[in-house]
């Protein structure tokens, strides 16, 4: 028998979820999956720890299972396959907890409310992280819940790096550069010491690039800045998302165009990034696969953001020590790590082809003045590690 | 007698002027001035070479003079003034050159139609730019005239350089980052050889800090990057503008505050920058004699703010040799100057304190393995050459 920590991401059509049991100071992943399509195909799996499939469910077309529905199925599956053990809390991401948190917090009504006021800040997630803790503070307010900020990690970033230019009042109302991804780079902080003592102690850019894409510069460990702003769509071209924008770009579609705010939202977030310049996909994989002129220009100017991005984190850190690489194109995308090493050239970069192509973890020369790694994220682990200190501290 | 060409820079409020005579290879301005207050308070104002008033005129509160009003008193004023020279050419500052205009061009009717159709991209601007080029037009149509684009300069960057991660169509259709300044960083870039052959021939970042900012990356002499987009609202904060903002904030702004393009765009331009982060002033002299904490933290944010972009443009370049500061901050603010350069420590600056106190030209210290110095503009004289290039090519 073990104490059990539930891990749950929750979307707008899904939510992913992990079980993690304790063993001592460790943690074991025992159990992941999600429930997806939850309004159009909903369909349950379950995978353990090796990836092997244990359970699946499938709702079929043109069901609408919503939140509430997903964890009728979920909380006693994850009862039943761990009877012999004993949940002990739920960790959720939560993608906003606004000026206030700036680290985990155990949720109560008064925290739920707290967090609801976060939902103007990010309307697309926010809502939907907190569809399952409304729910489960309803049906078990006795099992301890813990809510786990993508903000959180950059708050102790210095004011200035946090400031737009507008109006003192808009900051002061929270108008400001957040930052996401912050347990992404929290985990990546986290393990940097095994690595190299120079990659925990010294000035490191850490290069998150997945679906999302961001970047964040590290002193020690500690956030000092990051592509990312108010919102996630801010930075560095994604999938779907154009990263940085001109704002009068917005009033010239508005003006010239004609398009009110939701056109714009779907232009910025759905149609654009590595989809919008190409015109073929959002997948890095595919693009990189393509012999298309479109799929390449749009690979060309996604390692050409980070190229900017790099000198502006490592002006950031008055220079640089090192880049590690992470999130599903940063750990699989070789091409683009070399690229993006070669650009890097001028901070000190000199890349280990070899190493680079067999996915490192180191990928720089030994001689090079500045270092290059691959570290795989674990969000997830993170969020795991946040709640059993946030309920052992109860 | 010698041939004389004008320069006239037309915008909402004031049409500015200068007139230079031609002298052999030489142009020498011989008398510069304005009439300001269009619609408010109309005041017409010459200067002689040496800043010393010739002549003035009021025509007192409320009088609405308009561009043609200011026309009617400035050309008899200039012809008469200059009756013993020939009035060559005129030549405009026209900020938007759109895609078409990577060069200045001899206007027309038909090239005063196509400089229309840019007015969406400038709608603040270009109209106000245009008008003394139509009523030119129209009224002497044997005089020739020169647009000088402020984009021009730009149009050779690299493609990545101009690309936002919109869908490909946008770009295609002109949703580009042009960059503006040009006429300025091209005067820089053509004196850059008699200071100093590195300057000319390296990677040099120019820093055009005046009520607006932005900054260009050279590579020999040529615009590789610059911080404005597509409006001149974007990259670093100035006076009254924000600079770099997530256009999630503008969707936020619409979506949770109700406001509309109107109100955004006010926000923006009007209310932002030093003068929104201060309270106080748009003013870098106000700010720097100030006490108050607000406009310390405005300088703080507006040098931290170059400091990343200074990061981003060396990236661009893959490296950095000299900065050259221009405009009114970056020829007169010491200090700005100072702090910039020491936050360039990374890349290389070291600083000859007293020697940027007394203003230049060279600011670094011998040793400094990147030159940094201060270069006057002059986008008057740029528009000059221009026109005098034109209309004998012609």
């Amino acid at each position: 028998m073990a104490d059990a920590i539930v891990v749950l991401n929750a979307g707008s059509s899904s939510i992913k979820y992990s079980v993690f049991l304790l063993r001592g100071a460790d943690m074991d992943l025992a159990l992941r999956g999600q429930v997806e399509g939850l309004y159009t195909k909903p369909r349950f799996v379950a995978k353990d720890a090796a990836g092997e499939l244990i359970a699946e469910k499938d709702w079929g077309e043109g069901v609408k299972l919503d939140h509430a529905g997903a964890l009728d199925h979920l909380v006693p599956f994850v009862r039943e396959h761990f009877k012999g053990d004993r949940l002990v809390a739920v960790g959720h991401r939560v993608v906003h907890g606004g000026m206030q948190y700036a680290a985990p917090v155990r949720i109560d009504a008064q925290v739920l409310q707290a967090l609801r006021a976060f939902e103007p800040l990010a309307p697309l997630h926010q809502p939907h992280n907190l569809a399952p803790v409304a729910l489960l503070l309803e049906r078990q307010p006795a099992l301890p819940q813990v809510a786990c900020f993508d903000t959180a990690f950059h708050r102790g970033n210095p004011e200035l790096a946090q400031m737009f230019a507008l109006p003192a009042q808009y900051h002061a109302e929270g108008v400001r550069r957040y930052g996401f991804h912050g347990l992404s780079y929290e985990y990546i902080a986290s393990v940097l010491p095994q690595l190299d003592e120079r990659l925990a102690r010294g000035r490191t850019i850490v290069l998150h690039l997945g679906n999302g894409a961001s970047m964040c510069a590290l002193a020690e460990g500690r956030s000092m800045a990051s592509t990312m702003g108010f919102t996630a769509v801010d930075g560095l071209p994604m999938g779907t998302r154009c990263g940085a924008l001109d704002p009068g770009v917005i009033l010239y579609l508005m003006d010239q165009r004609g398009m009110d705010a939701r056109a714009i939202e779907k232009l910025v977030y759905s149609q654009s990034g590595l989809l919008g310049v190409s015109g073929i996909s959002s997948d890095m994989r595919a693009l990189l696969a393509s012999e298309d002129a479109r799929a390449r220009t749009a690979v060309d100017l996604y390692v050409y953001r980070i190229r900017r991005e790099l000198g502006s984190l490592a002006a950031a850190l008055g220079g640089l020590d090192a880049l590690v690489f992470t999130g599903g194109i940063g750990e699989n995308a070789s091409l683009v790590r070399h690229r993006v090493c070669e650009d890097a050239r001028w901070l000190g970069v000199e890349l280990d082809p070899a190493a680079n192509t067999k996915g490192g973890p180191r990928i720089s020369a030994a001689g090079s003045r500045t270092a290059a790694w691959v570290v795989p994220t674990n969000e997830e682990l993170m969020i795991a590690r946040h709640t059993r200190a946030i309920i052992a501290a109860a």
